[in-house]
């Protein structure tokens, strides 16, 4: 159902989703279900390798449920993006529903499966819809993972500057010299922008597919680098991996070792930022050069989130320069919400999310796990205090962004292998729970 | 907002409630809000007496909140139900979402009720929306009162007859030769209606406003006949009262009076029946004629809640003449889907609503009372039984529709009284405890 909110527009479109059930035990076994998240399910699935590996041992059906506008799961083909009419059916609201529909068809349709308890696990955003999944329809789901999922970063729960600190802070321990480098890197491109042979020169060390024209451009940088921190503290995983990018274990520390130095002059201080983001753009070396418009894989769907987070999913952020290593810039929801309505015709609500989802007010829920990583700027959102006994909070101290979700990987630290043991020990006792009570 | 749940539409409307706070104790009393249904919330207010009632002992402030598209909360004024696009927004997920915004708006703009705890209160559809406020926003609410509340009046969650059969032992228990002569009373009609005389001698015998001129003349009446029947067990109250039309107490017993002899002749039985109706219709003798098209007040806002019937409130009902004294009638989805398609340009989706708020699946929720009288045959599609220890049933055997939500009454039976008192102690433990939580 294109709407399942209304009545007006009938349409149906299709909805992709994964089925593995080869460890899956009939009539017993649970349904580890994929609350997907913004982009390809099958990219999702290829990096949510902690349901892989559990579901022998639980004897359970995985399923991945892609998130309606991204991948394959267009509700209206190509017009989907076309206009704010379109993109009107692009809501978490609309999703959960897609996913508690999506579950109660496989339930009756795959023999079997009508008496398995269900699980909804996901991360980031997909561990937000996980947990809303758990609060909007307990019927459907007997708990959820939500792992790493920012569901305070929403009206003034937090500091919006928290964020921002978690990342400066994951540079300044990897590093020394690390995090003021960069903090000195932003005066160092505002003054050789100022000029055309400034921009020109910008252009050349940082390998850019196109070169910087004037301020513009030159602000475009700053973000494209910034995103290029955020994205390294969201992926400092302790092995190689490909998340956003191909990198190498502890890829902060890596970039780290080129930026010791923050006291060097303009142009050796960047050419080394140059040397750290080209590790993070080009660590296969395969790159000719590199582009400012993408900061992570492909298979993420830009301007489907782009549309979220002009509308529901708006996340005030902020930096200071003090408490971080960024350029100072207050949250301004008037300018976002005049650029979201330039860009999509549509303004962003800044408060409906708390009504619909209950902000700090969440502890008549029960059965959902909230993890976090202690090195993910994510973290700064979510929830790392214990709010019942069934509201469990785990922390991975020396985590990066979902973390647990990952593979088992002979690097990982300590914490998360307890963290995942803990997951799968209250996954047990919610199944068991739900077998006892049917 | 008019669509919570979609950016597009970014417009707003009035929504009407009503605010009675002589009793209530700042910084500490509770609010108690009602949740409009279908009609006038000024109607409603003043037939839910409970909520005065119990205000003084529990200090608490009243807010009844009119329901979209009825009374005058008009989301597009007089344009509201021109078409399927303006009615696009009249669902119970909008109606709920215009509370929790309701409740926060109050909570933020009315000094001393920022920690007020917040119980939801409602009868029949009100009352289904009491629980499913609960259900799906309990940041906003600690609990809910659901009387007369048919939650399970849905798919095939219970059987389509027993309504009618309800109605039917109202009838049978209130006078003998009551509901058999009621049983006969159809095949009279269709052998009158069969002549043209006979169609003339029905509209006179009736007191018709528009005389019948045909079968389907017939089948109209034949319809507004059990339409009274029905509506007479709702408001089978054990005191003279005035709620879908003013009637004397017990009302079915009187309308009994008329018909003790169903082995009549067809005229002779019929005649009876025209007493009886005229007393439903005419109690108060001002109706120069009985005007088939209506059965009920008109603070009910008919159009919207066809609309509804035919977009998610779909109630399988249906008779077989056995067990009950109405014709036999199927339960038939196509022909309401067609009807509903050629009246308003949308189908009725059967499941949704299972798939919204979870059927008989809803022991994970919490503080929500049901009540239900033994005599009202919406009691047929609700919770008569404890789910768990607060999700508590309560049963009033002699009462009829939401009983226990109208005014004190020296002639209430026992029952009713018990109900309340378990009703206001349940509530207050609902109170003392969001207190102690705070």
């Amino acid at each position: 159902q294109i709407d399942h909110f209304g009545f007006d527009e009938n349409g149906t479109f299709q909805q992709r989703y994964l089925v593995a059930d080869q460890h899956w035990k009939k009539d017993s076994g649970p349904i580890l279900f994929y609350t997907g998240n913004e982009g390809d399910i099958t990219w999702f699935c290829n990096n949510t390798g902690f349901m892989w590996d559990v579901a022998e041992e639980l004897n359970a059906m995985l399923v991945f449920a892609e998130h309606r506008y991204y991948g394959e799961s267009l509700p209206f083909g190509n017009e989907s993006f076309s206009d704010s009419k379109h993109l009107n059916y692009l809501t978490s609201e609309q999703a959960l529903a897609d996913f508690a529909v999506l579950v109660e068809y496989l339930k009756t349709t795959i023999a079997g499966a009508q008496h398995s308890p269900v699980i909804a696990i996901g991360g980031s955003y997909g561990g937000m819809l996980a947990a809303w999944f758990r609060m909007k329809y307990p019927h459907v789901v007997v708990g959820a993972l939500a792992a790493s999922a920012p569901i305070w970063q929403f009206g003034d729960l937090v500091p919006c500057g928290t964020f921002f600190s978690i990342v400066t802070n994951d540079f300044k321990k990897s590093g020394a010299g690390c995090s003021e480098s960069i903090r000195n890197s932003w005066n160092a491109i505002n003054h050789l922008s100022s000029t055309d042979a400034g921009l020109q020169w910008l252009s050349n060390t940082f390998h850019l597919c196109s070169p910087l024209k004037n301020l513009q451009d030159a602000a475009v940088l700053k973000n494209w680098l910034s995103e290029t921190w955020v994205n390294l503290a969201m992926v400092n995983y302790p092995y190689k991996a490909d998340f956003l990018q191909p990198l190498p274990a502890w890829p902060i520390q890596e970039v780290c070792k080129f930026m010791k130095d923050p006291s060097l002059s303009d142009k050796l201080l960047l050419q080394n930022v140059f040397q750290a983001v080209n590790l993070y753009y080009n660590y296969t070396g395969e790159a000719s050069c590199l582009d400012v418009s993408q900061t992570a894989t492909k298979s993420l769907g830009e301007m489907g989130w782009y549309y979220q987070a002009c509308t529901e999913m708006v996340m005030p952020l902020c930096t200071d320069g003090v408490h971080d290593m960024f350029e100072p810039q207050k949250w301004d929801f008037d300018a976002l919400s005049d650029e979201c309505y330039r860009m999509w015709g549509v303004r962003p609500r800044l408060s409906w999310i708390l009504s619909m989802y209950g902000g700090k007010n969440i502890s008549s829920h029960s059965n959902i796990i909230f993890s976090n990583g202690g090195l993910d700027p994510w973290s700064a959102g979510g929830v790392t205090q214990n709010i019942t006994n069934s509201l469990v909070a785990v922390v991975i101290p020396d985590g990066a962004h979902h973390l647990d979700l990952r593979s088992r990987n002979p690097l990982d630290p300590k914490s998360v292998q307890q963290a995942r043991a803990l997951e799968i020990c209250l996954m047990k006792q919610w199944i068991e729970k739900a077998r006892h009570s049917h």
